[in-house]
C-alpha cells in the first residue's frame, strides 16, 4: 500500500511503464484501479485501433465508464470502427447524459443501425434524452438515479436499492415517487443507513425538496445547485413524473460555460451555442462570431469623424490638441471597461440589484472623481514638462493649454465611469442581460462623448472655434 | 402532501403566510422543514431581535445549521449580541469551515471569551482550521468527514458510521485510515451498503484517491474536484494525514471566485483578496484597484503624443487623417480585447496549451484577414460617400486618400489581433497567469502600433513626411 495517495501525474506514469515493459495484463488492470480521467488522458493519445483494444480487455462496465469520458470526437470515430453489437454492449453502460449527446452526433443511418441491437430500457432511455434542447434541465439531466416507493419500510427499500443501484454511478440522494413516477421527496442514503429498518419511509420523507422542470433554461438549475449545496437536482415534467436529475458536476460545467459567455459577451465576441475548443472551430465561424461588433462599432466611428470635422477650426489652430486625442480616448475606454466589469460582475453574483443604481451611480462618482484627479495631475505634468510648445499658438502659455486639455481628461474619466457602470444597469432593468454590453461598445460610446468634451471644453477655454 | 415540489418563491410565500397570521409554532416548524437557504432569506430581512428569538425557538443543531448560511455580518451581529454561552452551543452545531471564518472575524477580546465555553474538540477544530491561508485547501475545507479504519468488516464500519455521522452534514464518501489518520483509501457509502456485512474494508477500498494537500492552491484543488467529479476532495498534511475534506460546493464558490478575479483582471482592476460585495467596499478600495492601470496606461499614452508630434507635417497638410484617428485605434483595441479574451479563455479551459501558438498565431491571421476586408471597405466606402474632402489637398483624389487610410486600417486589424491573442500565450509561456494581460493593457499597445501604422502607411503613399 505503499503508493496509495498519487497525484494524478504519477498515475501517467505508473501507466506509461506499465504499457513501455510490455504489461499488458497489470496495464489494464490498472485502467481499473485508476481514477477514469487519469486512464483517459493515458489512452487518448494512442492510434484508435490500440484503443479499441485496449478497451476489449476490459469487462463491458469499464468500457463504458472509461468510453463516457472520452471527447466526443473520439467516442465518434470508436463508435464507427468497432462493430454494432459491441457499441450497443457499451452504450449500456454509458452515462445516461453522455449516451445521449453521442446517439444525437451519429448520422441518421447510424443511428438506425444501432437501435435494434439496444435493449428496450437503454433504447427509451437514448431516444427521450435526446429530445430535449441542450440548452434545458432535460438537455444536461441524466437518468442514473434511485427510486422508492411511499409506504415502504426502511429495510424495503434498502433492499431494493441493494437491487437497483450496483447499476447507478452515486448513490446520494433516493427519491421517493408514487406508482405514475410523481416525486413525493426523498431521503439520503445516509437517512437509511441511521434508521431502524422497521421505519416507514414516510416517517423519514423531506417533502420541501428543490426541483427544476425539465424546460428550465440550465443557467437556472445550475444555480439552484449552488445556492442549496446540492449533490444532485431532481428534474420534474408537467406531470410533476421524476424523469431525471442534474448532478453537481453538471453544475459546474454549465458554471464554467456561462462565464465563458459572459467574458465573450463583455468583449463583443458572439458566444458559440457549441462546445467545440479553439483551435477545432473553422475560422470562418471565429470570423463570424466577431464581425458583427467590429463592423458595427467601426461605422459608429462615422460619428467621431463628423465631430473631428466640426472642430476643425480648434483642431488647426492647436495641433497640440491632436497629440493627446489618443489617449483621451485610452483612458476614457479603460474607466468604462473598468466599471462595467466590475458591475457586471457584482449583479451576476447578486451583490448589486436594479433598486441599488442610485447608489452605483453615486459611488462611481466617488471613485471617478479621485481616478480624475490622478489622470489630469498627470496628464498636466506631461504636457507643460515634456512640452510641443511649438504646437500651439504664441498667445497661449503652455500651462494653461495643459490646463485645458487634464479638465478635459477629468470630466472624460468621470462620464465614462458613470456610463460603464450605468449601461449595464439600465439593460439589467429592461430586462436584458447586463453582460451583452460589450465593452467595445462602452470603448465606441465614450470615445465619442470623450470627443465631444474635450473639443467643447477645448473650443471653450481657448476661445476658438 | 398537495404543497411538495415547492420552488423557492412558493417557499417564501409559506413563512411570509405564516409570520403574518401569527403562527409562530407552525412557522418555527418550517424552519426545520424548509432548505435551509429559503429559511435564511426570510429570516434575515428581520431586525436582529426577532432573528435571536426565532433562534432561540429552534434546537440547537437547526440553529447551527440556519446560522452557518447567514452572511457573515450577521452572524457577527448575532454572536455580539447573544450570550457566550449560547453563541458556543451554536458554534458547536456550525459548518466547521464556516465556523472558523467567524471566529477569525472576531476581536482578539470576543475570541478569548468564547474559548472557554467551547468544549475541547469544537476548540481544537476551530484554531487548526483557522490557521490556514484563505487560499489555500486548508483555509476552505471542513472537517466533516467520516472515518473507518483498515481491517474493519463492512458490518463493523457500518456500525462507526452509525455511531459518527449524526452529526455530519452529508455522508458520501467514508475515508479508510490508520491509527496516526494517515489515509489509506475510501469506500463510498454505497459500496457498504451493497457489500456483505462479513466483507473486509480492505477489500472494498479505493486505494487510487484523488486528494489535495493542506497547502495546495484552491483553484488547483476546485479543478480537481471537477476534473475526477468528486463529491468531495481529501485534504492531507505533509505527513499524509486526513485533516479535512472540500466539498463540490466549496469548489463551485472557488470557481466563482477565480472567474471574478479573470475577469476583473482583464478589465485592469486588481482583484480584491476579501470576499466582500461592490457596494460594501468603500470607495477609496474602488479607487486603489483601479488606479494603477488606468495612470500607468495614460503614461504609456506619451508615446502615442510623440509618434503625432513625429507626423506633424503629415496631419497638418492631411487633416482628413485626424477624422480617422479615434475610429483607427477603437478599431484596433476592440479587435485585440475579442482575440485576447477568446484566447485567454480557451487556455483556461485547457482548449489551447503553450505549445499551441504557432498554430494559434496562423488562425488568428486567417480570422483577422476576413476581418479586415470588411472593416477596411467599410471604411473606404465612408471616406468615399461621406468625403470630408475639404481635408485632403487638391491634388489628391478622395478615392486615393480612402484606399491609403483603409489599408492602414486593414493593417492594424491584422497586427491587433496577433497582439491580442499573441501577448496571453507569451505571459503563459514565461510562467504567468495570462489572464494579466488585461484588455486595457492591449488597447494601449494597438493604440501605439496602430499610430505608427496609420502615419507609416499615409506618409509613404501621400509621399509626405
Amino acid at each position: 500500500m505503499e503508493d496509495n495517495g498519487l497525484p494524478e501525474e504519477d498515475n501517467q506514469e505508473i501507466l506509461q511503464n506499465l504499457d513501455e515493459s510490455g504489461q499488458t495484463e497489470e496495464l489494464v488492470e490498472m485502467f481499473e484501479e485508476l481514477p477514469t480521467p487519469d486512464v483517459v488522458e493515458f489512452l487518448e493519445d494512442k492510434p484508435v485501433q490500440d484503443i479499441i483494444s485496449y478497451l476489449s480487455e476490459l469487462d463491458v462496465e469499464d468500457q463504458g465508464r472509461i468510453f463516457s469520458d472520452f471527447a466526443m470526437d473520439l467516442q465518434l470515430q470508436i463508435a464507427r470502427t468497432f462493430d454494432p453489437k459491441k457499441v450497443a454492449n457499451i452504450f449500456r453502460h454509458m452515462y445516461s447524459d453522455i449516451r445521449a449527446d453521442l446517439y444525437q452526433q451519429l448520422e441518421k443511418e447510424e443511428q438506425i443501425k444501432l437501435l435494434p441491437y439496444l435493449d428496450k430500457k437503454t433504447r427509451e432511455d437514448v431516444i427521450i434524452l435526446s429530445a430535449y434542447p441542450p440548452e434545458t434541465a432535460g438537455g444536461i439531466m441524466n437518468t442514473d438515479f434511485a427510486t422508492i416507493y411511499e409506504g415502504m419500510s426502511v429495510a424495503q427499500a434498502m433492499a431494493k436499492i441493494r437491487h437497483d443501484a450496483p447499476s447507478k454511478d452515486m448513490v446520494i440522494y433516493i427519491y421517493v415517487v408514487d406508482d405514475a413516477m410523481v416525486l413525493k421527496g426523498f431521503v439520503t442514503l445516509k437517512d437509511l443507513v441511521l434508521a431502524d429498518p422497521e421505519t416507514k419511509i414516510d416517517d423519514l420523507i423531506d417533502e420541501f425538496y428543490v426541483y427544476a422542470e425539465v424546460n428550465e433554461d440550465r443557467e437556472s438549475v445550475a444555480k439552484k445547485v449552488e445556492k442549496y449545496d446540492l449533490a444532485a437536482i431532481p428534474v420534474l415534467n408537467s406531470l410533476d413524473q421524476l424523469v431525471g436529475i442534474v448532478g453537481h458536476n453538471d453544475a459546474i460545467e454549465v458554471i464554467r460555460a456561462e462565464q465563458t459567455e459572459d467574458m465573450e459577451r463583455l468583449a463583443g465576441v458572439i458566444p458559440s451555442s457549441e462546445d467545440e475548443g479553439y483551435l477545432e472551430t473553422p475560422s470562418l465561424k471565429h470570423f463570424q462570431r466577431r464581425v458583427g461588433w467590429l463592423v458595427g462599432l467601426a461605422a459608429m466611428g462615422i460619428l467621431s469623424g463628423m465631430i473631428i470635422s466640426e472642430y476643425q477650426g480648434v483642431l488647426e489652430k492647436f495641433l497640440i490638441l491632436a497629440m493627446y486625442m489618443p489617449m483621451m480616448a485610452a483612458t476614457g475606454g479603460n474607466t468604462g471597461t473598468q466599471a462595467a466589469t466590475v458591475i457586471i460582475r457584482a449583479m451576476s453574483l447578486g451583490d448589486v440589484s436594479n433598486s441599488d443604481w442610485l447608489k452605483v451611480v453615486l459611488k462611481e462618482l466617488k471613485i471617478s472623481a479621485l481616478l480624475s484627479i490622478c489622470v489630469a495631475a498627470l496628464t498636466y505634468l506631461k504636457i507643460v514638462y515634456l512640452s510641443f510648445q511649438g504646437l500651439a499658438p504664441e498667445s497661449f502659455t503652455i500651462a494653461f493649454v495643459g490646463m485645458t486639455i487634464s479638465l478635459a481628461i477629468a470630466i472624460q474619466v468621470i462620464t465614462s465611469a458613470v456610463i460603464g457602470a450605468g449601461l449595464p444597469l439600465i439593460v439589467k432593468r429592461s430586462g436584458g442581460d447586463p453582460a451583452v454590453v460589450a465593452s467595445p461598445a462602452i470603448t465606441t460610446l465614450v470615445d465619442i462623448t470623450g470627443l465631444l468634451i474635450y473639443f467643447s471644453v477645448a473650443s471653450w477655454l481657448l476661445k476658438v472655434t
